[in-house]
């Protein structure tokens, strides 16, 4: 198992992002609007993980919800499964409430939540392994 | 750079402990107290990066403060300088406000603390990497 990436809730993406890149070696950079989850996205590849910058592009963005109860800060890590359906299947079976079932995000790549009451105060993401070219053997 | 661990406070680590071995599969796994710090430390290690959950051992401890004021959560992530004092004088230099110099943490490796508000509300640690047998090249 990975941390395939570690989200950050910023206020402003471009402002975020200029501030990381004060301290970080970013090997590489992608910026997408994800429509459907109406955010703004940075995302900077290191050499293990990556670190993913997300600005609200709507009010009732649950990203939106998220700044103005707590301000910027992580708002949750992702754990690439090594077999999600299996991986999924036990959490659930072990007592962790999960916060809806498998479902496509970005890339195509399946993914859920597991609520942060079942998991020491950590929002959690199970994604799927990237299909192909990955880092992971 | 890599994302050396992420650190989780937790009331009682053996709790914590139990809830992510039901989600996790653990590659290796040390428990420690760090008196200096205290606070008595699981690090749960994956394929790429570490988990590190942390329990405070006295009420005076940093971490103790952390749970009383905004509960089990992620306290902050560590970051792997390539080269420490110059990746820690270039952060300075852009405006980061340092915690403090750099100083001995765990293990013998050196490390120090940005702000949270210098960097959208994540406390970050800078620390060195590791000497040897390390995954990085």
């Amino acid at each position: 198992m990975r941390v395939d990436h570690i989200a950050i809730a910023v206020n402003n993406v471009d402002e975020a992002l200029k501030n990381y890149q004060k301290i970080l070696n970013v090997n590489h950079l992608e910026i997408e609007v994800v429509p459907n989850e109406k955010v703004k996205v940075a995302m900077l590849e290191l050499e293990d993980t990556r670190i993913e910058l997300m600005e609200p592009t709507a009010d009732d963005s649950p990203i939106k919800k998220f700044l103005v109860e707590r301000g910027e800060g992580i708002h949750h890590i992702a754990i690439t499964a090594d077999d999600i359906e299996k991986d999924v299947a036990r959490a659930s079976a072990n007592g962790m409430r999960m916060l809806g079932g498998l479902r496509t995000g970005s890339y195509g790549r399946r993914i859920t939540f597991i609520h942060p009451k079942s998991l020491n105060g950590v929002l959690t993401e199970f994604c799927e392994a990237p299909p192909k070219e990955s880092k992971a053997e």
